[in-house]
């Protein structure tokens, strides 16, 4: 969408310059990363640069010269990457064959649209002109769809591979600090954030030039086009989040529910055999996963790059309670910054006016305007991030009702939980609506998409806060099952206490986003299939609405059942384990790590088929059997109903995760303040200790979120933009051929 | 709507005497309940007649003599009954402020349409006839929405004076076994349907008639002044239902969470000082709540009457096992007969084909078509039914599953159940859609109502088995509290297990009809405000389609929460008086019920004003800030997202009862069959004793799903549909002032 917004010299600049910056800072911050070195013996190179000893405060250190510890982290990190990059190849193997088959539906459905001829026909919107057959259309959507699922591959696989690159060396700053912990965790999810959107961005730009060499004018063809190239990023992240959500969901549930509840041991303790399995499901589940889920943006990276520099350079963090204001402070800037770069550059490259096309409508569009559908929708995304903070973080009220509802279990903690997830929609969906309305009436649906672009324009950043999350949750596991210290588990615990809120916004800005997304792409899509009302009133389309409201709901029972039946096989092979092998309680003999690993993957693989099939096959039977009005009802069901449960299922996933995270903090606020009323929460002080039943009750609260936070809900919002850019991809077959049972009858 | 299917000369008789002939029907079987007596002296008189001991069998009759146990159970239903009435009175007198507010709004903006002019005008649809002034419909639409408000509260106490009469006396039909209570309980349930569903027709009957005086052929006024009765009878349900659902589920939680989880004593003890708080709960909440809301049936009364006769005289229940089946072969009963009926009744007194109106265009349709559109609402009903059944009884997989998944605990057993509720959904949108289409293309919008009507038709026998539930958990309590043997609780448990799944498919029935209901007001609505078409592609639509989608969120989330605080009140008021009065826990000292009581009071009156204050008012703030294109968008989406939220809620929290049932019914299957494999399931058997952990699992999943199923659930169907005849009574001053802001820019 980019390319229409700024000139066609600032564009072919921009673009790749954007890119090709981004890649470089990201590799800069990777050198940063790896300066923290995972061999014992070369650890004293360590006391070099900005980040050695020499600055660091010197009674925070423990442990430093602990060679057994670096050499143990060591070793898990490798198991945990070997799990991930074995259930990846395993998931994209079986991927891949649905992919390719639904590559060659693609080629043969919108090849079909004019009988597969290979002559040129009149352009829809254009007849004068002669536009490029639709079977040459069908081949580059199809190549553009493998393409986009190939760059998701590829920057899921990255985000995994920079992920647990990071986890260990997280672990061992903590020996030095909060401070240095939280700046190597940043600074790689940095890299992820800037390597991946600049990525995903480059190979779009290559795309685009490459097919122009063949369509030369020909607009509408390329457009069509490349658009298989969103479909395919979209299916792919769609089966990646899918499919990683289970697994990590079934290996946290069920590694919580024996150890945590059944053994009373600590999380991540080594002696749980589901330990690797719940280690290696954060990185293919939350970062692969979102990995995968990308789209570019323009001038962002350049935006988002000097945002970074604030966080891991220009501030120091100091304490446990500086990390989460520092996160959202990088939001802020980054926004600030993002709103004077799109004013300017609309004031210097743009034309003061230009002509959009409205439902076959032309409309005048001003520069200003154009601007403030990007502001608005910047804005919007700002809002959502901080109502998604003040819902999930436990510095509010919300989060500390839901805690205090802890002290009479697990039922009121649920029941104000759920209410907290359903109230935290209502800001979030005021904004979006303001965002479509303002937008709408400047630039019809094309400033739906340029507000879509400026809520997204942060996302670097956002990738980078998001990454930070599950890379902060392994280092902790990796202290644990070191054997590291109390203290430095504690750290990594306080990262992660920040890092889940951070999670939850980074979720709240793609749910929103996806939610414009769509919308502009439903608007394309309604204009490509040559409807030009989609009237509620007809039943052919109110079906459509009440059934594409109906499908998130399908979707996550879906989902959420398999979570629970693979986290059942997990609780049984846990506790097989524990009974069997002697020694395991006492840490005398090793559990069987593998086997574990084996049930997460097999359980992720056989259960996302059936969500993922149900996503990408309904657009195609819909408009296949009921046409286009009916499929335009079940994009618009779908889109205001997905919208709304996963706005709430993340955010009451992400609430009751807090209740824990005070009970955390409190041990170590306590000891920090050495009892100092300063120090301590009155609610943190109130809600009894570890094992109480108030904290029972939070665990159960917890182990609910999860399939609700990392499973269920980031999967919609994909969901909602695939359903949206499919119908689009097959627009033109739906117009010609769909219907069929309308037109029996 | 009936008024429109049948030939003037058959409605003006048939729907009186069809009125008259319910409400002779509910007088006999009240009578026949009131056999059974409560005044000890006098209990030898329940030897005659046919509900006699005579053709008892012998060997289940217990505790007959013990005249102290019929006074107890006097008591104590009297101070259920004085605690109803009293709260009643109550919530009446609070909500009547709000009421007569709201009247003369009503009355203010609708008699501004035309400036207040007393003289006729044109009428909108036929613009060469001149219509009663506006002002005379503010003052009819005034009138008759406090004659519906008046109506709803008049069923409403008349329900919950029944229910109280009838539950102590299904306590002591229990003595004689299972089949004699379930008699008493059914019989009472039929008055309730029956007088209620009378009621509600005769009332609307006569305001029709009277109206007419004035308003001669001017259908036009009468159907806008009629309109304001719908408007009045769904507020006051409104209010019924959340204030009532709150009060219920507060003091069941409350009392739940420290009887059952903390002191571990049996439900409805008498030492637990929240019970009779608790039940009285169930009269106002479940029965008073379900029987404001009410709308009127035709012929459907003489239908329902006989298939009452099935349960109650022709079939003998002669075991547990034969409760469930019998309420379901009712349901059967109802639709046959009814399809049966409706066949006769278009062939006979509708004529071969007639005009209708779909916004301004005429339409023909034959007798064959209607019929079919009533018939395609009532099977659509019976699926919906149906597969209620299936989700939420302990006979199929789904609920089975939820138990199995108590094994592992809590956390397990709400995933699996919120999975259940969702994928509850899938089936009946897809039924409901069907209907939708199927009369749509009939008759336009007339025809979705006359397939509302369809699904209403067996109202008052889904009335009678809703309010069967109530009654028999009310008998069990006072079975509890009046130290009756356990063999007698059993019993009532029994009636009571198979009663929540019949009120889970009476809620079922409800949604599917208020979501017809609303589409047919919604349609009458757009056709009143001279809106032509709801285009989702306009952003004044579409962002309506989306905060509309947003509000059931917002509804539930304020009712969940209220429901949260006010159980945590009562839980610190139970765990006060158990610490503070000496020998409680002993049975020695008597609690202060009356302070739970208030507090179940106070908390409800004060929470149910904010989500029903929020659901009146938004149409009107919509309306007048948005205008009718953006009030239109918002009734489609909370409409099509409010069904989903209502089907999952409550059949989330119908299945959730039912793991605990499993393990009650399990104690009777166990000694009745004497331990032989044939009467035990495998589920039963292994899910271990009352007091396990599983059980424990099983108690917070119920707890949790009391106010999804009994708060937020049932309020979703009547938020949907008030806001659609809100609409519609607002339509002719919406389309004249509304849009202000609109206007503005």
């Amino acid at each position: 969408m980019g390319a229409g917004i700024l000139s066609d010299l600032a564009t072919e600049i921009l673009i790749p310059v954007c890119a090709v910056i981004g890649i470089a800072f990201s590799l800069i911050q990777w050198v940063l990363v790896s300066r923290v070195q995972l061999s014992p013996d070369k650890h004293s190179s360590a006391n070099d640069g900005k980040n050695g000893f020499a600055e660091s405060l010197i009674e925070e250190e423990e442990g430093l010269n602990d060679h057994n510890v670096v050499q143990k982290c060591a070793e898990i990190q490798n198991a945990i990457s070997e799990g991930a990059t074995s259930f990846l190849f395993t998931e994209y193997q079986y991927v891949g064959i649905f992919m390719g088959a639904f590559a060659v539906l693609i080629f043969l459905f919108l090849g079909s649209v004019e009988g597969f001829s290979t002559s040129t026909q009149p352009c829809t919107f254009d007849s004068s002109k002669r536009c490029k057959p639709a079977l040459a259309t069908a081949l580059f959507s199809t190549i553009s769809f493998l393409l986009g699922a190939v760059t998701s591959v590829v920057s899921g696989f990255l985000g995994m591979k920079i992920a647990t690159y990071a986890n260990a060396r997280t672990t061992l700053e903590a020996r030095k600090g909060v401070g240095k912990a939280f700046i190597i965790a940043f600074r790689s999810g940095a890299v992820m954030g800037f390597l991946l959107a600049a990525n995903g961005l480059l190979v779009l730009y290559i795309a685009i030039n490459l097919f122009k060499l063949y369509y030369g004018d020909d607009w509408e063809g390329l457009f069509e086009a490349i658009t298989g190239y969103g479909l395919g990023g979209s299916s792919m992240a769609l089966f990646g989040r899918v499919g990683g959500g289970i697994y990590t969901k079934a290996a946290d549930v069920g590694a919580d529910l024996v150890g945590k509840v059944e053994r009373n041991i600590p999380e991540d303790d080594p002696r749980n055999p589901a330990v690797i399995a719940d280690n290696v499901g954060d990185n293919v589940g939350d970062i692969a996963g979102m990995g995968s889920d990308l789209f570019g943006s323009s001038m962002g990276i350049l935006v988002c790059l000097i945002t970074t520099l604030f966080a891991t350079d220009f501030f120091e963090i100091k304490g446990v309670k500086d990390i989460e204001p520092t996160l959202k402070r990088q939001l802020i800037i980054s926004t600030v910054l993002m709103t004077a770069g799109i004013a300017i550059i609309s004031w210097i490259s743009l034309p003061s006016s230009f002509t959009i096309f409205n439902f076959g409508v032309q409309k005048e569009v001003k520069n200003w305007q154009l601007f403030l559908c990007v502001g608005v929708g910047l804005w919007a995304g700002l809002i959502i991030g901080f109502v998604t903070e003040y819902y999930t973080s436990n510095a509010y009220s919300p989060v500390q009702d839901v805690a205090d509802s802890c002290r009479t279990g697990a039922a009121t903690n649920v029941i104000f939980g759920l209410a907290l997830g359903y109230k935290s929609v209502i800001i979030p969906i005021f904004a979006i609506a303001i965002s479509i309305f303002v937008s709408f009436s400047f630039a019809a649906m094309y400033g739906i998409a340029v507000a879509a672009l400026g809520m997204l324009s942060t996302i670097a950043t956002g990738l980078a806060i998001d990454a930070y999350g599950p890379i902060s949750d392994n280092a902790g596991g990796i202290a644990e099952m070191a054997g590291m210290s109390h203290r430095i588990r504690e750290r990594t615990d306080a990262l992660d206490a920040a890092g889940n809120t951070t999670a939850a916004i980074g979720k709240g800005f793609a749910i929103g986003s996806a939610a414009l997304v769509s919308l502009a792409l439903f608007g394309a899509f309604v204009s490509r299939a040559g409807i030009s009302t989609v009237d509620v009133l007809t039943p052919k389309v109110f079906i459509g609405l009440l059934v594409g409201a109906m499908l998130p709901y399908w979707f996550s029972a879906m989902t959420m059942k398999s979570v629970g039946s693979a986290a059942l096989k997990m609780v049984e092979e846990v506790r097989r384990q524990f009974n069997t092998i002697p020694g395991l309680m006492e840490g005398t003999a090793k559990p069987d790590y593998a086997n574990c690993v084996k049930i997460s993957t097999d359980a992720s693989i056989k259960e996302m088929i059936p969500p993922g099939a149900l996503v990408m096959l309904t657009p195609l039977i819909v408009g296949i059997l009921f046409g286009v009005e009916t499929l335009s009802g079940v994009l618009a069901g779908s889109l205001v109903s997905g919208v709304q449960i996963a706005i709430s299922a993340s955010n009451t996933g992400g609430a009751w995760i807090m209740p824990r995270s005070i009970l955390r903090l409190n041990f170590i606020e306590l000891r920090e303040a050495q009892l100092s009323e300063a120090g301590a929460s009155e609610h943190a002080r109130t809600l009894g200790p570890k094992g109480s039943d108030p904290h029972k009750a939070a665990v159960i609260g917890d182990t609910i979120g999860d399939p609700l936070k990392d499973t269920s809900g980031p999967s919609l919002n994909i969901l909602i933009k695939l359903m949206a850019v499919e119908s689009l991809v097959f627009a033109p077959f739906f117009a010609t051929h769909g219907g069929l049972l309308f037109k029996i009858f």
